[in-house]
């Protein structure tokens, strides 16, 4: 029946492993390790077992959790800690200087949430035909270095992953770095969370579609990576507004309690710990009020998908935020990957 | 208090008279026709009263409710009636073919779903300059035009009514066509409603700014305005969304009843009649089940101001609908301003 | 030594074979046919045996010379016989309306005179995804078509022929279209020519480097590459003037000898035949006037080669003929591939 | 007649006062220094009287001259160079840090080389909205800054200086900064010099059309004008190649006579002295041979001017270099304007 089938692709879909991460989870096959530097958090899970409570691929997931990166002094920590974090995978990988590398930008250009990859595609520095001339001898700060930008199905009719299995066979490089936009199932995440891995990558995964994955298994060489949710599905949006709206109250039923009058727009009620009660929650909201959160989401997923459920959800300054997110990803993959790249 | 403005202006933000318009409203100061041709409804509302209880100002609203405009036989359709209704409203305003007219592109071209204006605008025939050379004479066939991108404050730091009320008293045209896109408050008419008037328009209204209106009275020359909602509000698609929730429980309850088993894709519940109880939308949804339409969209605007509220929601396929729209819009206005355009 | 490389380069560079061809040329292993039609040129040269005097390989050169494509009529008229051509083409290779077909757009997007090809690329329709779902039953009157921008070395670090070789090879098209922008050796031709051959194409020819050949022999199925010369080199510019310099003192010898006055402007010598003498050419002109065209040509590459070379010369309203070329290219390749292409 | 009125137009039209300059020219009524620092050249002339045998207005002229802008090191060192100009030409025209300041830009967008001023706009920090909300407080480090992107006549059907004259009498800024791409009368400034001066525009003035000046006569506030020459007129490189003709051929001449073989591409031949006789000038080239620089133009102009003249040379890298420029344009600008601008 095709609703299992979406619901189970639902269910299985989210990109994000912080989104199914849970911080008692460490268990057997399972080693998480959390940093904080800047302001910024990192977080490192390790599975190393193929059967594991997360039903996630074996492999390295970092997750790196930062502020508003259209602010300069934010984008510079970012572009750091980038920086540093690709390193220590490339040298866990076996990754060395010598090695040549393809770096990939999934995703449609002309749709802005969806042109990350491109747009941080245009500002690598690729060096691999200037190693092809016989004749000039290339710097060796420099690495070999080839991009590639396959455009999405919709317009060249053409799965992406064929087209970089085709490319990577011609041209035969040692690892792949893969840029991506991702869907978040989480307004808090959009265009907050960077999750590095190298366990793979489904292109399109977002759009529910079986695509093949790009992986160590299909490349035949380590694949890179690095992708940050950019919009959120609609759906996530109303079940997330629904957990808001149960927080509200809570939230405003203790300051009237306590005889506090807190304007609209000053009600930071979103790291409001209070819980409202079973019976309280029944009263607002009905039965819907007393699902848990991931019931509500299958429940308005359910309810959109027959209407318009074609909607994605972007913050409204989207535009300038790809651009200067996508100028920090390329700055921080140029110097990972050249020695002598001077920002 | 910053809450009640803010209420208040949402209260009576909405762009489209169709949001505030019941067909029963018809009432002295208020007349209303309605007419369908090739599958395509048009509403006219003519308000001829200043005080009257759409709130509205004075002056004719023609509403046009069409399908996907990304299928060729629609769109050619939609032209058509366009080119009609424009030139009905100029002969209504007395606009000869001999007077001059400055099409105007609001919005910003970076952001797709507001770059509606100024796409239009790249593909507006001008032939002001040629009237300008006094060695040319032009024929008669095409009018005086010009056409304007006045770009949006953000990035100019000046009001686009400032920027055209400058322009506007420099070329002095007898007549201004505005092309802007809108914020919709219904998830149904987004991409499928174009309102063109004779009231004025307030640049920007959509951002809840208090803008100078652009109209007769402050540019002393006809303004027609022409506007598409582009985008939903979030607040919009989560309170949408919870009227539907009802709707597909109501849909499913009686599906069940009747033992017929329906896939989610195929349950067409939007056009369902049935309605739930009173006892049965408190069980569902509690308090929240029997607010009224209007008292669940304050309700969730008031839940999402304080947290990100800043989102935009739009169909997946944006870029191309708002492509494929400005062209529409640009071969309409072209055809109703030049007698010799061809199409 | 290097410069006689390059001169040997430049002599054989020349993409058009209308550059090298000669009505007089016809000899065993060279056939014409020329033809009118709405005012537009096609010339076919069929090339039968290797050894041949154009020095150009075996195949099928149609050459199309028409007028300014921003005219609405000549780009319908254009595109008309572009499609006919074409038919005629798949005729002649044997290609039958189930085989499959990839097109490619080379050429760089962010340079105006060579976006021509990626321009293309984003009006053709494709279906191939369409195919490749094995519960979707496609109209036979679509073919299976995908399309494909491999972009520019300088950007991607990889030739683009490697890229298509990859391609090629994972999805097995049956036959090959290519767009490309070409570098003129006339600047009466930018533009206004159209060249369609079957005998493959040199990627980045213009660029005098050493590129894969694209064709029947490296990629195994038949290649038809369609190009437009969109750019002249400096140098073209240089030495044609060199020869105008000539023609305009010419025809303004004979009109000053008729006691003609004619304004500059005016002075239409373009098609003047009557020429210089020997003696008067040297006065002129010294030694440079007796040049033939190809030794002036020589010449003024010799002396451009160590200083800015890296000059292109273009019409100024360059970014408007491409948008227009684009469309009546992609125009006119839709119709030809499928059946059922509604203009 | 026509043509006295563009040789008379050409012979005026150059927007650079350094290809009219002449370092002997110093008398009364024309001052300047030149300086130079850190290899970039700044060439200060002052013109204090109406008639002046340069046959410029009264006015500072700051020609600026620098290598390769896509070299970071070079940018940054004519950033800062440009911040202190301006900064000086401030504190000359008695340009307070109070004082509200509107920066335009001129040109299209959609050339290449003409979209120096509307790139270098989209990067200008603006704040003007925000002195206009009563509510807010903007930090005095900040200046009133507007800035505008009026298109182009071809485009709006409206003069630019209309439309600019409009808007500064809305808006009333106290001094306007206006940064615009001019056509070079040399091919060895292209890309290569900026004349910052306060002598007022001629927008446009590069397509031989009488525009409307913009300067402190029109606009009635300081006028401050930034250009750069990003593309050659066809004649320009017709006439600068017949000069490295001669060059070339005196520079080989040595060379073959001291028995020294150089191949082309290392015929550093630019910047050798030695010149050829009237006798070998005229063996080589005839009449033209022994024209001045400044009538070979003449010539060129009125061979080229029948036919294609439409044309217009640019570096191949044009893109790369006007993204380039506009970066360091919009830097400097923003540092001279608003004292905390961190770059």
């Amino acid at each position: 029946m095709k609703q299992e089938k979406d619901l189970k692709n639902y269910a299985i879909r989210t990109d994000l492993i912080v989104d199914v991460f849970d911080s008692q989870a460490e268990t057997d096959g399972i080693l998480t390790t959390q940093e904080e530097q800047d302001g910024i958090q990192i977080l490192e899970v390790t599975i190393t077992k193929e059967e594991n409570p997360l039903k996630k691929k074996k492999g390295k997931y970092i997750t790196i959790t930062y502020q508003d990166v259209t602010d300069k002094e934010n984008a510079k920590k970012l572009e750091k800690i980038l920086v540093k974090e690709l390193k220590k995978l490339y040298t866990n990988l076996q990754i060395t200087e010598q090695m040549k590398c393809l770096v990939v930008g999934l995703g449609n250009r002309a749709s802005t949430p969806d042109a990350l990859g491109p747009k941080t595609i245009e500002n690598i520095l690729v060096t691999r035909y200037l190693y092809e001339i016989e004749e000039i001898e290339v710097d060796a700060n420099y690495r070999n270095v080839a991009s590639f930008i396959p455009g999405v199905t919709g317009n060249t009719g053409i799965e992406s992953s064929d087209i970089i299995l085709g490319i990577v066979e011609k041209i035969q490089p040692d690892f792949v770095l893969i840029v991506d936009a991702l869907a978040s199932s989480s307004m808090d995440r959009v265009n907050k969370t960077i999750q590095i891995t190298d366990s793979g990558i489904h292109p399109g995964s977002g759009v529910y579609n079986d695509r093949k994955e790009l992986s160590l298994e299909t490349l035949h060489v380590p694949v890179i990576s690095i992708g940050i949710p950019t919009v959120i599905e609609a759906f996530v949006l109303v079940s997330d507004t629904i957990q808001y709206l149960l927080k509200h109250f809570s939230y405003n039923k203790e300051n009237y309690q306590k005889n506090k009058l807190i304007p609209v727009t000053l009600r930071n009620y979103q790291n409001y710990e209070g819980e409202l009660s079973h019976q309280e929650k029944t009263k607002l909201l009905g039965e819907v009020g007393n699902l848990s959160e991931e019931e509500v989401k299958e429940l308005i997923f359910e309810v959109l998908t027959p209407i318009g459920y074609n909607m994605m959800v972007t913050p409204k300054e989207i535009d300038f935020v790809i651009d200067k997110t996508s100028e920090v990803l390329a700055n921080a993959i140029n110097q990972s990957l050249h020695k002598n790249f001077d920002r």
